[in-house]
């Protein structure tokens, strides 16, 4: 008989809360017992995601209170910048955790979840920092050519561009609204944002020295899915087969890590925990060009949590995520 | 040489407000001399509007001080539901009001701007209360057949689509937000919409008996845009030459309203004051299906509210309107 | 240990057999070994959907040749209109079928699969035909006050709206390019589209007399989901509360079918095969608003094609069916 | 009295000559006199576009044949890649000819008509080979920084994306069609993109040196727009400051170059002829990040080649093309 994890996720009003539920309702081995959520709390689950049935959705959201959790073998926390840090703590340490948000990236008994790159020391972790959704996409990519030394890592520019999805849901402002996104593209956070540290410091863990990283991302007018297009200087001339052959010998076995030779879609990760990767190379130029697709919710956010939970319970990496992307 | 009349617009923040003054920017008799919004008040126009130049682009926006205006000979005003009725009392007689928001509609002293139904009352008016954007698409296309006794007034089914800047700006409820609303639609507000009063009202003053009506409106995956799809039933088996005919013949000469025999785009009125409307009959049934697409910007608010003030100030009434739809 | 059958796809290059490859792919208890289809012969399937792998990638597609089939235990068939009667007559008797297309509708010998509404019929059928998507999604809606007899079935208007999907693959008119689709909306076949006489039909075959129908469908900027919008006639004064109850008992026990009090959206079945009911009344008017909300590739398509198959074979019929809908 | 210029437009089934078509109908100097189209031969212009109204609703579209051209002061061409050549050759000298297609580009007798750089050489011109969209939208940037030399040609990589009118009309591949583009992001054309030739000679002729290249493009969900974001090599350390006052000064006095320290949105752009620049630099690290903003059938091609023609025909620059942006 399968065995049965007892699973809450924190954080349920957002998207990614909300995704993790999509996909521990239908994982064999989860029940979801408890969801707690700010705006949300005081409704039933089944009010909030209609096609919920049965038990799940008569489940009744509370407000997050750390010291009256139930007994729980996993905790999906999904909660705005800031305010994780001193609720995690006093989460009883029998009960894993995945935090989804961004604040115990790089922090001291964390292990940064990047699932398909060190599944081996998120097997022993009890605690587990899930990468934002930008570094996910874009240190997959990287990751195969910085191991191999295929290229520099002091001279990376790192193109990327993000569905709405990937700013939240609480926002609100009108420039998230649909009038204003649809029919728009533009950069923001220029030579600043956020998640540059991240993926520099992840750049360095791989490669063992000191990144030279331009990071700009963009708002696409669509609901889910991020593209990084990145821009690498090959070390000694490598070819796109070599970068392919690098990438696929790295990502050996691994379930959710796709490697082409066609520049990927976002849609052909829609829905899906799956990454896709493909290089381009001037090896005249010493130009490497990476590209990776992900669902920014997905590998970007409650895929990789749900997959990274799995590895910490010793269930099959794929499990409860081996639906197919949705296409068109 | 050309007239030059004196504008203000009041609501600049708003979708409604901003397009009044992308029409106004570019009038050929007018000149935008006060703007004022609640949540921009402090920015220079060109702030805001980033394709603004000149004197324009250096205009401060004020927050609305109806004691404080500058000397006017247009007023137009997108005041939020429930705020314009005391503020808009106040301004001086000489100045010209068009009220885009919906405080004055069927409100003594004001007229009803349907400008392409009753032009000569427009002319002769000082306020007019813009027409709502659903009534302005259901009875641009039910006038001709209520004013020709094709159909009954009693049996009327609206089922209306609109883009989302219909909504307003303001709002920032993720359920506007570009992540919710994609690949989304519903209807909302089932028999209780805001609009039906409106509607009902126009409907009577045409036919002279009560309406019965239904009213659904719905929500599009667009910006901007609404198609209203109506069926009436007809009195004596109206064919669909005969409905084709009465609307042509009710709006000759008349620039904006454009009858075809294929149903119509919304995407035909984009960025522009036009109506399309169609007509297909069932003679064997007594049934007539009228369809009419708009801009909700455009002939919905604010080209409407263009076309009112040039009736009111004696210019032709395309000044400033002549720009064609922008197709794809 | 799970039972295995062998399951066959012809149509695999359109939107529908698309659709059946993925639900099958990850079916608990399907083995896709045939896949054939005419702009995509010769391909590997996994060449044509990257996110496959293992056996089912490499499987290569046919062009359909049905004196050719390998042994099938179920063949789904998603021909173009008029293609699939003589071919399907070959397919061997003991091989069930599924013809998503529209060619045998209301033909002798082969069910009508609206597997909601008659179950058991499918049960005990081999050949089934799959109901169209705005066939889906209004009887979906209609059968329950049809059969309570809360409505009459001569008085029905249906406005339907559907993503753009539902045109199927090949057409590459610009019509259905993104260019032209986006930020557009317009109904299209007034008075004569080609689902009308299929949901007559049933219509008849449920309440037992003639319908009086009128039906528009319209093309909505979106890729997946159908909306309908039905406005009927109460027999006597029915209220929302009673056209609730009749759709909850009709429905009680089916997995699919979601009635509710709220408005449904389109985007609460993306990606499933589900189906969002509500109801509205007025009975001081006699009027009851029916709200019906699919995936047209899902229940409206491949989605209830692999329900019927399910029950065909005997299966549970949510098996391979039970991933939730992707939100946002 | 204003100048009346006679005008004809070939390819006016095209988006780019249906753009074309939508500015000289109201350019007060433009009389349009002949149109011509391959897919569109034999209708009335008012049957494709619906919101023309008297003469030029009723002038019927014609097989091109250069040898019964009316008399024309100017053609506009936007013809499929490869059959401009012979035939504009024969189009008489008087007739002064826009070439929004890609044929002439860099072909001796043809002045390249990026028309905010050499204004001058376009005013004495006679045949303009208009900019592809993806080079005015990157080298109106460009141009600047490279005049003034604080970027190195050698080392730019362009990041580029486009809305999908950008592919062109025809087509009818699905892969442009609406199910297929929207939701979807994907690079194409990786280091073999057909733009790259032309924006190279143009960098070699403003900067005196051959230029090192890199240029991505990429297919957004939407309809209009282009972004493109630049990263170059400073040659000394240029700040964000002295990479915007060369801008400035390098622009002065034009009026569809806006530069701002916002990164720009290619929705400030959409409808109109403008370019929005912005530029972000770390002198820290010799990096300048520049960012371009377009509307791909305006700047991008029928915008400018109105702009063009103007300046050929001694008209002001703007006339024509002063409506502003449409938002949101």
């Amino acid at each position: 008989m399968s065995q049965s994890f007892r699973v809450g996720i924190v954080g349920i009003s957002g998207y990614g809360g909300g995704e993790a539920l999509r996909l521990c309702a239908t994982h064999p081995n989860f029940k979801v017992v408890y969801a707690a959520g700010e705006s949300s709390a005081g409704s039933r689950l089944g009010d909030r995601y209609p096609a919920l049935s049965g038990d799940l959705a008569d489940l009744v959201i509370q407000k997050f209170d750390v010291d009256a959790l139930p007994d729980l073998d996993v905790l999906f926390a999904s909660l705005p910048t800031g305010e994780s840090k001193p609720l995690l703590a006093r989460v009883p340490a029998k009960t894993r955790i995945v935090d989804i948000g961004g604040d115990h990236r790089y922090v001291d008994g964390w292990t940064y979840g990047l699932s398909d790159v060190w599944p081996d020391r998120i097997r022993t972790a009890t605690r587990i920092a899930n990468p934002g959704c930008y570094p996910a996409a874009t240190l997959t990519a990287l990751a195969p050519l910085l191991a191999a030394k295929l290229i520099e890592p002091a001279n990376i520019v790192v193109d990327a561009k993000s569905g709405v999805s990937g700013a939240g849901r609480g926002g609100g402002d009108s420039k998230f609204g649909f009038a204003e996104v649809n029919e728009d593209f533009a950069a923001y956070g220029l030579l600043k944002h956020t998640h540059m540290p991240e993926i520099s410091a992840t750049i360095k863990t791989i490669a063992g020295t000191e990144s030279g990283l331009v990071f700009t991302p963009h708002l696409l007018p669509m609901t889910r899915g991020i593209l990084a297009t990145i821009y690498a200087r090959s070390t000694s001339g490598a070819t796109t087969e070599q970068c392919l052959a690098a990438a696929r010998a790295f990502y050996e076995g691994r379930t959710f890590v796709r490697i082409g030779s066609a520049a990927p879609h976002t849609k052909w990760a829609s829905g899906s925990n799956f990454a896709f990767l493909s290089y381009f190379a001037d090896p005249t130029r010493n130009l490497v060009i990476a590209l990776s697709a992900i669902d920014n919710l997905g590998k970007g956010a409650a895929g990789q949590a749900v997959q990274n939970a799995n590895l910490m319970l010793g269930l099959p990496e794929s499990a409860g995520l081996s639906n197919l992307p949705v296409w068109p």
